[in-house]
């Protein structure tokens, strides 16, 4: 089959590679309907994550289940959603819906706990150990309309509803968000379906500006830093916020985001923070700040957002902008890194 | 009137000052009936906080209203509890609830957000600004073997059960109570009282481990670092723990609650950070950690711990192991320096 592989930072390719097979009784060979490319698949492409050796890329996929082990309940010819991570569905992470601390799990394209190498997502085919703790199945097989929105289950809409709920959204609640890739658009998308009042996107690119008012931003901040911070407060009569979600993961991001809160206000925050910085103790306890966030657990949310997509409420799938054939995903990670894109869906 | 002043690190003298006076319509004068050393008095004591100049001491007072201006509607005769700082109870901040940001409060002993030096609790008479925003008023005067309890609300329990509240504690929960001051002793109340299932206390002391029993621990852990979160997973067979009380602020003492958590564990902190340590924004994301704590807005919790002080349902006063006269108070500084008292209450 098809798969890619990163081999250095910028070095990104299309291979044959041996088909997957069901190595355990619980695993399924999904065949890949879309696949995506991710701004954390950016880190090992621009050199922050080191690439020690080549490896599998990719971990947001839809599928149908092509085989199935005899322990697995998901028959073959069934439409499934993927977490970007599996997990055993079974062990007490799991039970208290971490599933990304599975104790047996893994991200896609990585290596899981036991030490294993994952299939990558950017391919078409992947095994998936744990089948039914994993994946979560559709009654129907959806229409092609719908599966942009479906694939955004996988990380990105799940993310950035993770990110509005550990930012405690409420109804009638003000809300910042610090971050217009697709995870931080799809956080707006979450906090206006979680009933948010006032939705302030801080952002400086006229499409981005553009999606996240269609997705229910209320403002738009384009300044960063302080001013960035005194416009929110400006356009708050006052004081901060009650929410700010964090969906970039850098110093200036996270900064941007605390300070932007009231006292007593709740940051959830899903940029990943590579390498740091650290969290600013002194700001979040003189402010009783509230901090939350982290890897999102998103295989719960599938089932709690699947209604909302199948029936047209929301539809995150929009931050889609740029569609490519799975031979050409090389040059998604070229639009996603110059920023050209905000998400490239690939098709194999 | 007799008043405390430190006027160096290890320099705490009682003197005569002038008495405290009506300054504005909303003031009220309180003779303090109960005073007493806290762990954060320690910090200028020590020398971890300078002292530019000498100045009042002591934020934690019940007593009774003595006059009070014009527009306070508490009047003379009236018993009060005060919480740490003042607030005038109307500014955006004081209607959601965080007190301790009001943008006219200030810590007792120091500066308010006016620049105006507040007079210390560690005194005779204190003037109190906003007396309507800031005391609590009781129906009836107290018995003096309530007392003790009743002076704790003005803090160390408040802030005990602010630590609890941030960590989500809720019946059933496990909990590990890091600190065995006394606040770590009144988050094992506080976490008690909201209906936790295991309450794992860390600490080395005996009178301390018997206290921290008698108020709800159900496990004592002596040991620390990582042999500390060891045995906390293995009292909580092998996963960590729902929530963590962080009641010192040092760094260890942070790395101790954090470590102790289970994947989605709460952090509820409330341990002074003297000047950090920043928090691991790493092992928190990875781990889906929720973090929450700070200043105590002690106020609000005043009202609703009151009934059950009063009803005799939580003993929170047995955290004095030591009394003395106010004029003895340089030997209170010394008690809880050497850590010969868990905490000291004063009888001016």
């Amino acid at each position: 089959m098809r798969s890619t592989l990163i081999h250095a930072p910028g070095d990104v390719r299309i291979e044959n590679v041996p088909d997957p097979r069901i190595a355990a009784p619980t695993d399924a060979i999904v065949r890949i309907v879309r696949t995506c490319v991710c701004g954390s698949d950016l880190w090992a492409y621009r050199g922050t994550e080191p690439v020690d050796q080549p490896h599998p890329i990719g971990h947001e996929f839809i599928g149908v289940v092509e085989e199935s082990g005899p322990e697995s309940s998901i028959k073959p010819g069934t439409f499934v959603i993927s977490p970007f991570t599996d997990s055993d569905g079974t062990c007490q992470h799991c039970t208290n819906g971490i599933f990304t601390s599975c104790v047996q799990g893994g991200f896609w394209g990585g290596l899981n706990r036991a030490g294993e190498q994952l299939g990558g997502a950017q391919s078409e085919y992947i095994r998936v150990p744990f089948a039914d703790g994993t994946l979560v199945a559709l009654d129907d097989h959806p229409d092609d309309a719908m599966l942009p929105s479906l694939l955004t289950l996988s990380d990105v809409m799940g993310t950035g509803h993770h990110a509005a709920l550990m930012a405690n959204v409420r109804p009638g609640a003000s809300v910042v968000v610090v971050g217009d890739g697709a995870v931080g658009l799809c956080g707006v998308l979450a906090a206006k379906r979680l009933g948010a009042e006032r939705i302030i996107a801080m952002s400086r690119h006229e499409s981005r500006q553009q999606l996240a008012r269609e997705f229910g931003a209320t403002d738009i901040v384009a300044e960063r830093g302080r001013e960035g911070v005194a416009r929110v407060k400006e356009l708050l009569g006052g004081s901060g916020a009650d929410c700010a979600l964090e969906c970039v993961g850098t110093e200036a991001s996270m900064a941007q985001a605390l300070s932007s809160l009231r006292p007593g206000g709740h940051l959830g925050f899903v940029g990943v923070p590579a390498g740091g910085p650290e969290l600013p103790v002194g700001q979040i306890f003189s402010k009783n700040l509230r901090v939350a966030g982290g890897v999102a657990p998103v295989r719960d949310y599938i089932r709690d957002l699947l209604p909302d997509v199948t029936a047209g409420i929301i539809d995150p799938g929009r931050v889609f902008d740029a569609v490519r054939p799975l031979d050409e995903v090389a040059g998604a990670y070229t639009d996603m890194d110059g920023r050209t894109a905000i998400k490239v869906l690939l098709e194999p």
